[in-house]
Order: structure tokens, then C-alpha cells, then sequence
């Protein structure tokens, strides 16, 4: 779950006709995503948390469906009627309860052709709405719809990490796409520490600059002691000295959650790593490829991240010192309009990847802003609801649209979770 | 797992050409049975036993490709390297490992058309090998080949089992064939008890009359009590008086185990059987029907089975008086051969239904019969290592080859299990 | 769970005098067994089917409440409210539920105190209901308070089979006693094979003559084919030689279930061998010694007892063919009266260790005998509604009564258990 | 888990004798409270988290042994060997393992009268090392010390809670003692906001300054906004009035993870609450009562206290809120010094029940503090390696020694958890 975008994107801009090529740009990434799959694939879920692909392109559209058509659309019939029970995700003040998610590939039926046809019959209704611009709503509309298309995009990222996840439990090792560039860097920019004063500050997502999801709001004074961030994320190379160091034997590192995670779960590397008769390798949706220590490290949980950055004698930044850093950089990086899939080698001066590449974990807990409300109706269980047990991640990944990333942007998984494109970056105490 | 066919089968003759006319009929009656499929049901798999299409079509190759092809076609290449471990059913002496269980829904590779392509592999390979017919080794070949096709037809009864229950999953109920042809009879035979007397009597195959499992040998002398064996199956309408008169609330009518498996399942009733509005409906291979008393009740556990019978004043007979009474009657009944995919109202005189329709639970737990001896090597893992825990049923069902059944086959199931087409025939003391 | 007793035991005496002897012998028996325990010993339970000794001390007292005082002593009034609930075992019929079985362990009160007391209550009740001799319901009172002695007995055995299980737990190893005398024979009577003819035999209790459970009757006839049996028990070197040679990693000799069973359990070894700096050794009632090979090998499961037999090229007799060959043979043996509270090594000749010593794996599965049945009302849940899933041991252990035991006497459980004193005799075809 | 104590207390005291008569009085008392205890009520655990008294015992004498008799007192001997393995807790870094925590009830040996003695043991060495005042080593020594007897203070916090969760387990709903003295107020205080301003506040223990926990450093500016905080606990009467509106059923209530729990684990009320024929009861220490509308709700999980802010529109303080309030209120309640052992209705003007009564739920992760260093070796493992997953309570309960509280000192569980005495002070903004 996360969240977000910034101030210049089109699907910012009011006018209708901006919202609606907006609402055509996504809508169609989303669906070539999906071209290099088979359709044996798009029933897929090797995991609770790892969705299938016909999930994601049926759940978007109810999403459009529920919020915007049924309530603004005259006369808009759901396209079938268990299909609010069957793609609703987790809203539980729609009282139509929903299929279980650990369940959600246990249903070949409707067939991808028939999801299609359901994405179809949504984007008629979503024309037709868009058509009707002097609908005394359209605020509302053009905010719900703005939500739907940021909606739309996190499941876009979702449908990466899932594929991947679901293609690598395949002892064949099948790619999502064989045409995938690599990258032939092999000497990534020196690490290097950037120093921050610290003094109040403010975060937080200003209003009405751009969209941005309610868990950002309200922009609010903090306070920073001086610090000092890494200007590079973590590398294969550098994680691998903490693998082979033992570092998943010694319980000094880790947290005690984590330990005990470590432990049941048979952890000895991060997701994808596997060594083939001797040599690293790491499953990529490009396929499997020997590991390059260039690269990013990718796919850690938050415990693995925070055992790293004590074994570096380092720690991890907290949101609020990760946003001060961001605020002052455009973003720009490796982005999912990229095509690359992975996390690229870091290059050039100055703090480099913040956006993109990978997701930060930071050391801070996934909790309400000071003065948060949440949206009022369904839609407010879109993000407060999950201000529990969760950290914050910052950045955006290269799986995630560039025109969803900004510096406030609050993306939140679980400790143990590692299954998204979610690397480090070190900070310090100045 | 279970087991068959008699004498007059074309499969049992041993010209290699008449064998090869069995192959084909087999091979392609299994292709026959997924024609109704989406390619997204191929991959289903709702519960542990009830494996993807897919995983049927190809494990059953697997099979020709390990205890035929390899061994005996010279110069023959495996199909693909992995596939030995993919579609190993749980043959241990072969020392590949095999698949998970479990976990056989969550591959989507090979895809459906690889699948099909690795059965041209191996038909190619067969009609290669039947074509040597010199081999010194025919007659190995010719018995492996029995086993083989055998082993294909059990496969699509588990075909149409599995289907069906993956299928009655999803909360959309999509009928496996919406074009099957129903009973209107409303009216079965009434119920009767046939007696038998008691005495030394044999059981179990006669050597060299016809194809038999392992687990049928040696035909043995047994001693039957005088008893009495109904004349049909146990209807729908019976079954319902049991549910009606609260037979699923009294502990006093299970067994301990039966009881325990009532209250952690929730079970009311049997499998697909399901109340809406009142009425009480059946979910069919044809899609969700009103059900009708005066089919077979079908889709019990061993527990419903004998719960059933304490509830009737009477018990399930053993397999020995199963066998003595079968003996005398000629296969016939409704099988998949019909094309009916359900169990048919009890009709005519006579004992009735003993072959086709639905297995029918014996009371007698499956062991070796005196002086079993198992085949050697991993062939003698089909049958002999399942002898403990299980229950023997009898006599094939509706989705059952008319030429894979006959009166001396053991089918065995463990107790709780009821997604296989199974019913209850009564029996008594005389 | 198991059954049983025989003909000139004083529990048969109709006199009431004789049975309020047994009464106050088999009592007192259950107290003198746990006399070696710590207070802290008594609520212990470290699995489900380990009950604590407290448990056990108050169920047999309820039985004796439930079956014979409130029914029959006029004016009695129960002990405490809600005991029936705490220590009802799992008779559903009587209507008041159960404390689930597997949090016996969890409750600190009553206090063992508190568990005597309610004994001592228990008693004062039955002296006066045995006093009562003129009571018209007499017959039924002195075939209750049968039944309620050998039940005491049967939990007698359990308290020691529980109390080593629930000390060999503790990684202290402390003993029950330290005083137990060892066997120091090294050398056991020479394996042998004794021949039976086969034919029609009787097997099952006869009518009237001494006690015996509902699950021994009726009588009746059973075809034998020609077999042999070993003169003893199989021992601990000649086990040790199967796991020496690997036999817990060769599937091939295991049943598909006992196969999975080695593998989750993790099983290397029977239960309470431990090998300590290369040497064998084996927990004992006596606290941990070193394996002698010369005893029977002990705390076998069904799948290993018969992966045993495989290995040796035998199988497991039958209960038919034990009862048969048993039948000639005077009780006698190493009970718990002896003291030892382990197994001997067998000496002399001719069949020896049929009864006592350890219980004899069985290759028959717990199934009601033809014609049987079983008693009225909650009695009747004694043994009938366990018959499915479980294998019948045969003879007693060396924590049997001497007169518990019968040559007709059916033990039963789940081929997975081994924390009671089980053993392997081999049998084969003559 | 949790820690801390205050300036004034004797614990701080550097003198040598000080300490020792610190020692004495706190290892007194943790015997005082075992003294109502049954033998059978030492050794019961019926949850993970509920360990049994007696090894409570024992942990906190090998706390002692390890961390001071067998560095510091030289020829110490271990009073048993195998000790260290069964009564470490979690302290990896000390390589010995260590006992499952999950299992820690399954153990009857050592005794009860072997554990005291142990403690005798251990209080031998402790006078001895006491008395050794010249030793070099003092001031490492003496911070030990207190450490160890904070850490005593808090099982006995422990012993207090998990007694009362394994006897409320019975049926028998047994009193941990029926002596204990009720509060007869029926009207609390009325609920009052004090308004805070905002700020840059300092947080956390003074260097120096009394004793604190590692976690309670550093000593660190923080940014407030202006906020008021509830003068009391919230009360049995207003959460009533939340169960009784159906606070349990409505979701949108409720976190994500919270309405999780509610389903899964049945909650309809804290923990403890019982509605017997229609009337609400409680479970206490001093056995079933009817509950007290006046008095705090008492075990209450995070979630559920969260649910209850948003169900009366409020929010929970965070935990520096909390300090910046508590800091200008005197160490006053009702804490186990007391022997009330449940909280008591609020009374008086102003601030009330900030120390004692409850443990007060935090909106706060439990973090490091920024710039926070756990201490070195095994004793660093004491706080930091939780800091994941929980949350903050603040300011001590009814069970708490007097001398244990602080307005610096962090509790933490994690938020499902509601077996300790935790309550509810809502807050607001200004």
C-alpha cells in the first residue's frame, strides 16, 4: 500500500480534457504491462500479498466503477453483479464484504477475456462521465478521479512486483520480458555522506499544489537534528560483504522481530538471490542474471535494512530528514517509463536516486501527521486505516511511474515485507 | 487413488496393434474431457487434492516418458529437463523429488499449449515404440503399457473431479458444460435388500484374465456371514430426511473422528449441496440444479457414509461382500462413456447401479490381501504404500471408463474425503 | 484408548464383597503409582495426548460419579458442580461438554489436594452404593463398576506412559524412580518362527465367561491361511541395525504416511533414544541409560513397526493370527505388578512376551467385528465410535495389569502414536 | 517488555549498603507476592506471554548470577549447569540458548522448593559481592545492580499480570486472593482537558539524575504543538457505553490490523470482562466481580484503545505529550506498594492517575530516541532490539512499584497485546 504525485503532472491539471487524456494515458500503460504475459499467468498469486495480474486490471476498474460511475454517472449499470463482492479489495464501509485476498487465484472465472471486456465496458462509462462537464460535481469528481488514476498507478507498480514474485517461485525461472536492457556499469558513483542542518522544518504536502494522498496532509513543522545521507543507495556489492560476513548468522545485528524472522523463514540473502554452483546470481524480470555489485540492492526487508545499516555502523534516515534532503531535488531517475525493470547503477554527483530505483526504507513508523483526518466515507480507509505496524518507504522504484513520485510522497509496508523493489540508503548523525 | 479394468478390454489384448488402437482411444478421450476449458482453468487448483488440469495432462505423459519411453525406446530425449521433477506424482524411488503437492496450481509455466506439445512429444514417442514390436522385452512393455493407460483413465476421472471442484469454487458457479442432459425421473426403484448366503467364497483377480492392479492379487478365500445388500444406491430424498432430522447436530451417529471433522469443517450437508432461498440446489459439472430425490446422493465422506447407515438401523457392507455380490452382475451402468457427468435415478430390477454412478464406501480398510506382494521398483509405488488410513470404495461412478471398471478394483480414499463422486449402498446381517 | 481382562480375575466375582476388594485394590494401585511425583508433576502435559496425572486421578473418580453414584446411590449429590465439565473425557452423549483435551495441562486448579479429596468423596459413595447389596439394579451396578475398574486400569497404564512422556520432555531427564532394577541379560532367546496351521478359527470374547469390552464380541468365526510367527519381540539391536543401515532415509520401505511422518516429525530413532557422544542411550521410567540390545525395542509406530518388518523381509502378524496363537498361552509376563516398568529381555522358549512387555503392532485396522454392538447410551461411546484410522495392538505391557490382560483383549491406536510401550512381533506367510 | 525508576529512589543510592538493603527489599517482595500461590499455580502458563511464577523466580536470580556473581565474585559456581540454558530469556549474545519461551510451562523440574533454593543461592553470592566494597569494579558493579533490581521490579509486574491471566483461564475463575480490599466509589472525577501549550520540550532521562534505561536517553529537544490531555483515565462506564453502541462491530472504527484481530480472535469486550445472566463482570486478581462503572478500564489491546479515541472523537496522547504533562506531576498513585492490585476511580482536582492505575496507551511507536546507544555485550540486547513493531505506554499501573515509576520511563508492547493492566487518557488538539 502507499501512495501519491506532484505538482506538474497532467493529471493534476482541472480541465476535463486534461483528466480525461490522463485517464486514456494510464488506463493504457496498465494494460501494456500485461502484453508480455501469457494468459496462464494473469491467475497467478504464489502469495497472499502477490496478486494476480487479472485482479489488479479487474480491481482499478471497480475501483472507477464504484466511486465515480455509480454515484455521478446517470443510469450506469455495474457491469455484473458480483463483481463489487469479487474486486472491491478491502473497503469494509461498502458493505458488500469481499472475496479473500489469500484467495484471489483460486478464481479462473471471469476469464481474462472477460476482464478485459469489463475494463472496456468501465472506460465507455468513464467517456461518458468525463463528457459531462458541467455536472455541478466535477469537483468532487475530478478529485475522486484523481485519486482513481494515482489508484491505478500504484497497482501498475503492484503488477510488477507481482509478476515478479510470481514468475520467480517457478523452479523454471520463466522472464517477464527477455528484451530488457542491463546495465554494463560495474563502478557505481563513491559513497559520500552530505551533511544537513538541522532547525525546524516543515513536511508535508502543501495544499492545493498538485495532488497528494490525505496521509501527506497536513504540511507541519518538525524538528531535525544536523544529519548526514548517503548519496547513493546501498549496493549489491556492499550487501554482499554483509552476507558473506556472516550477517545473517549473528543475532547482534538484528532486531529481535527480526532475528525471529530470519530464523523461520530460512533467510540467508535478499528476495531473488540465489548462488548457482557457487556464483550469485539474482532473478530479475529480464530472468535470472549473475548479480552485478553495481547494482542497487534490492528487495530487503525493513529488519534486513536496519541490520545492514548497524553492521555499516550507519542507521537508517527518518522520513522526516529523507523529505528535507528530496524537497531540494527534481525527480529524476530510473523510473518505470524508463522500461528498464531494475534498479540501475548509480552515477553523476550529488545526491543521485533518491526518486526511483528502489524505495527507501526509512526509520520511521507509518504514523498520522499531527492534525491528520482522514477522508470521510469509504474512501477514507484508502490510507489511515493502515497507521499501524507498518515503516515508511520514500522514493518511488523503477517500477513506478515517474509522474507519481514526489518528495511527500508516504509509501508503507510491513517490517518483514521485501517482496516490492525496496533498497537503503544510509544516514548519520552529524 | 485407485485402480481397474477386466477382461474383455481392448486394452487387455495383446496384438501391439490393438494396444496401440487402446493408446489412442485414451490419449485422446482425456483431451476430449478438457475441450469445455478456458485456458485459465487449466491452472486451478482450490485444494490439495484437487490438482490443475494442466499438472493431469502432463503428469499422465510423464508417465509414458518414465516407465515406457526412457527405458525401453532407444536414443528417446526427455521432453525437457525439468519436467521429471514438475510431474513426478510421488514416485520416491525414482530420486528425482517431485513438485509439491500442494503447490502444483502455482506454476504457470509450461503453459497450456507447452503442455499440449509435450504430449505430441510423447504420442510421437509411443507410436515409435509400439511400432518395434520385435522388442525382446514386449511383454514388459505390453503390461507397463496396461498400467500406463489405466493409470491415464483413473487421471480423467480425477479430471472431471478436480474440474468440478475447482470450478463449484468460484462463487460465480460456472457450469464445466452447460449442454448436459438431465434426469427428469423423479421416482427411483424402491428400496429392497437382496440376501446372500455365507460361506468360504474367493476374492480379488485371477491371474491372467485381463488387466488387474497389484492391489487385487492374489484372489484369496475369505469367509462371509449371511447378509443382505440393498438394491440401489441411497437416494438424494433419503439423504435429505438424515440432514432434515438434524443428522449433522447428533454425536451419537458419527464416529469420534467423523464427529471432529463435522465440527472443524462446519459440514451440513454433503459437498455441493447448497440451500438458497429455501431450497435446496446441487452444484453439477451442468452448472448449480435443484436437487433431485431421487438421484443417488453423492460427493460423502466415509464419515457422512457411516453416519448415514447408524441413522438407517443398517451398515455399509465390507468389500468381500461388495465383490460377491458384483461378481455376478455384468459391468453396466452410467459411466463417462454416457456423457451424463452425474449419477442417474435408480431404475429396473435386480441389483442395480453396482457399477457407474457413484463408488460406494465399504466398511473394510484398505490393506494388502493375504500374500500381496507389490511390484518392484518405483511401479510398486502406485498402490502398495497407500495401505494405511484409507477406506476401500467399490464399482466406479459416472465419471469412470466403462472399461477400467470391474468387480474385483479397490479404490481407496482416506475418510473425510468427498469430492470424488461417492455414495453409499446399505447393507445388513441377514 | 484399549480395552479388556479375563476369566478368573476377582474384578469377575459377581459376591459384592469380592468386587469392593478389586474396588479398593484397583484404587489404591492408581494413588501407589503416583507417589514418586512432585506436586509440580501432577498438572503436567506436554502434548495433546500426554494427560497430566491429576487429570487422570480425577477422571477415573468421575466415571465412577457419573456412571454408577448418581444414577444409583439415592441422595447423592456430586463433589463439586463442575468437575463433570472438567473431567468428562469425551462422552458427548451425556450432555455437558468437555474441557477441551489438549489444555488439561492448563489448569492449576483443583489442586492435586483438592484431587484427592474429591477421590476420597468418590470412595465413601461407592462403599455405600457396595453395600447396598440388595439393590434390584445390582446385575447393572456390578457390570459398571467392572467396566469402571479396568477403565481405572487402562489410566493406570496412561499414568505411566504420560508421566515418562512428560519427564523425558524435560531436558533435566529426571526419573520417575531412581530405584527401578535393570535387566542385565545381554543375550535374548534366538529369533525362531512357530507354525500355525490355518482354517476356520474363532476369535472374540466368549459369553459369560470373565469381562471383556463390547469391542471383543461376539465371537465368531475367521478363515486363517497358514502363517508363523516369531517366538519374541523384536529387539532393540536388531532395530538398531535397520536404523544403522539407513532405514529412516529410504522411503522404500515406509507406507506413504509413515514416509511424510518421518519427514515432519523428523523422526531419526524410536521415541526416547538419544544418542550422546556416539552411544545410544534410551530414557526409562528409571531415568536415561544406555540401550541395551538385548531388550525389546520399544515406543514404535505403526509405520515404523511395519517399515521394520519390510526391512526384515516379514510382515506384521495379524490380530487374528496373534489372538489364535495367543489363545494357548498362559497370561504371564512382565506387568506392572512386577514393578519394572520397562521392558525384558525374553528368556525361555516357546512364545514368549506375548503378554506384557510391550504391545504388539497388529497389521488389522480397528474396525467393529460382524454382528457387533455397541452398548446403550454413553457406555456405548467406550470403543464403537473410534473404530476408523486406528491399527489394534495386542497383549499389554510391562504397565498393564497382569489382570487386565486376555488373549481377546483389542488395543487401538493411530498409527502415528508411540508414547506407549509398543513394540513389533514379525510374522510371515507359512 | 518495559523498564525504568526515579531519582529518590534507595535503588539510586551508591553506597554500598544502600544497595544492599535495595536488594533485600526488592527480592523480599517479589516472594511477598508469590505467597498466596498454590504449588500447582508456579509452574502454569497458558498463553506465550503468561510465564509461569516460577520462572519468573529463577529468571531473575540468573540475572544476578550471570550478569554479577560469575564476572565479579571470583570462585562463584553456577548452582546448576544446565540453568543458564532453561532461565535466560533472550540474551543471544551470551551463546548459551535458551528454553522456547512457548514452552516454558511444560517444565515440573526444577521444583518449586529447587527454585527457592536457588534464589538462596544466588542471595548468598549477591551479600558476598556486596560486602566485597573495595572491588575496583564498583561502579560497574552498582549500575548493574540496579539494572538487575529494575529488572526484578518489572516481573514482579510480570508475576502480578500473568498470574492473573492463567487463573482467569480456569473455569473456576480461582482468586489470586480474596482478601484484596474494593473500591466503593461509583462516581469518578469528571472528565476534564487540561490544555498544554506547544513548543520545542525536552523529553527523556537526565544524565545523572537517578536511574534510567538505556532507551530513556538521550535527553533530546522535541517540537509540540499545542494540545490538551484528559485529567483521568477513561472509565469502565464510558468504554461500556462504546460495547454497548456496538463499538465491536462497526469497522470503520477501527485499524485495519485492529478489525483484523476483532474477527479472529472473537474480541467483544477487554479482556477479563464476562456477561453473566446480562450483568457485566470482571476478572480480578481478588476473583469475579461485578464491574465497577467508576473505575478504569483496565486490559485493553492498542487497538482497542485506538477505536475508542475515534469512537469519542479524540485521539491518544503521544508519548512526549505524555512526559511534557507527567514531568510537573509528583510520582503519586496506585501502585502495587498499595496491595490494592486494580485500579481505583479517579478523585481529586487536576492531572490524576498519571503514574500508577493503568499503563497508558500511546500513540507513539516505540523508537531509539534520536542519537539513542544501546549498551554493549548481552545487556544491550535489554531494550534496543524491540524497537520494532510496538508502542509506548506511559506512566506505570496498580502492579508497579512506586519506586519503578518515572515520568521518562517507555513501556512498550506490541498493540494486540492486553494481558497487562493498560488503560486509556484520550488527548486532543488545541
Amino acid at each position: 500500500m502507499k501512495a501519491n504525485p506532484e505538482a506538474q503532472s497532467p493529471i493534476d491539471i482541472d480541465p476535463p480534457q486534461a483528466l480525461r487524456d490522463a485517464y486514456r494515458r494510464v488506463r493504457s500503460l496498465t494494460e501494456r504491462l500485461c502484453e508480455p504475459l501469457e494468459i496462464e499467468d494473469y491467475g497467478l498469486q504464489t502469495a497472499v500479498e502477490a496478486s494476480p495480474p487479472k485482479w489488479h486490471l479487474a480491481h482499478v476498474s471497480w475501483f472507477f466503477e464504484t466511486f465515480l460511475l455509480v454515484p455521478f454517472l446517470p443510469g450506469y449499470v455495474r457491469f455484473h453483479p458480483r463483481f463489487d463482492y469479487l474486486f472491491n479489495s478491502y473497503y469494509e464501509q461498502l458493505g458488500t464484504g469481499y472475496w479473500p485476498r489469500a484467495q484471489r487465484g483460486l478464481l479462473s472465472r471471469p476469464t481474462v477475456a472477460e476482464v478485459y471486456a469489463y475494463r472496456r465496458y468501465v472506460d465507455e462509462g468513464m467517456e461518458a462521465l468525463l463528457a459531462s462537464v458541467a455536472d455541478v460535481a466535477w469537483s468532487t469528481i475530478a478529485e475522486r478521479l484523481r485519486i482513481g488514476l494515482n489508484h491505478e498507478q500504484q497497482h501498475q507498480e503492484l503488477l510488477a512486483t507481482d509478476i515478479k514474485y510470481n514468475l520467480a517461485y517457478n523452479p523454471l525461472r520463466p522472464a517477464y520480458r527477455s528484451d530488457l536492457s542491463q546495465s554494463s556499469c560495474s563502478q557505481p558513483t563513491a559513497l559520500a555522506f552530505t551533511a544537513f542542518d538541522g532547525g525546524i522544518v516543515e513536511i508535508g504536502a502543501k495544499v492545493d499544489v498538485g495532488f497528494a494522498y490525505d496521509n501527506e496532509y497536513p504540511r507541519h513543522e518538525t524538528l531535525l537534528r544536523p544529519y548526514r545521507l548517503a548519496n547513493r543507495l546501498v549496493t549489491n556489492g556492499e550487501y554482499l560483504a554483509f552476507v558473506e560476513d556472516g550477517g545473517y548468522e549473528d543475532p547482534a545485528l538484528w532486531l529481535s522481530d527480526g532475528w525471529a524472522n530470519v530464523q523461520s523463514a530460512g533467510w540467508q540473502a535478499p528476495l531473488y538471490w540465489e548462488r548457482i554452483d557457487g556464483a550469485w546470481h539474482e532473478m530479475t524480470l529480464g530472468g535470472l542474471r549473475p548479480l552485478n555489485p553495481a547494482e542497487p540492492v534490492c528487495h530487503l526487508s525493513y529488519y534486513e535494512a536496519d541490520a545492514f545499516a548497524r553492521f555499516a555502523g550507519k542507521r537508517l534516515p527518518t522520513e522526516a530528514e529523507w523529505e528535507h534532503a528530496a524537497a531540494t531535488v527534481p525527480v529524476e531517475g530510473n523510473f518505470v517509463d524508463d522500461g528498464r525493470f531494475h534498479p540501475r547503477p548509480a552515477s553523476g554527483h550529488g545526491l543521485s536516486q533518491l526518486y526511483g530505483d528502489c524505495w527507501e526504507w526509512t526509520g520511521s513508523a507509518y504514523l498520522p501527521y499531527p492534525g491528520y483526518r482522514s477522508a470521510d466515507g469509504a474512501l477514507g480507509e484508502y490510507n489511515g486505516k493502515f497507521m499501524c505496524g507498518q515503516m515508511v518507504l520514500r522514493g518511488g522504484s523503477c517500477v513506478t511511474s515517474r509522474d507519481h513520485c514526489r518528495a511527500t510522497y508516504r509509501n508503507f509496508f510491513y517490517p518483514h515485507e521485501r517482496w516490492q523493489f525496496m533498497g537503503v540508503r544510509l544516514a548519520e548523525d552529524a
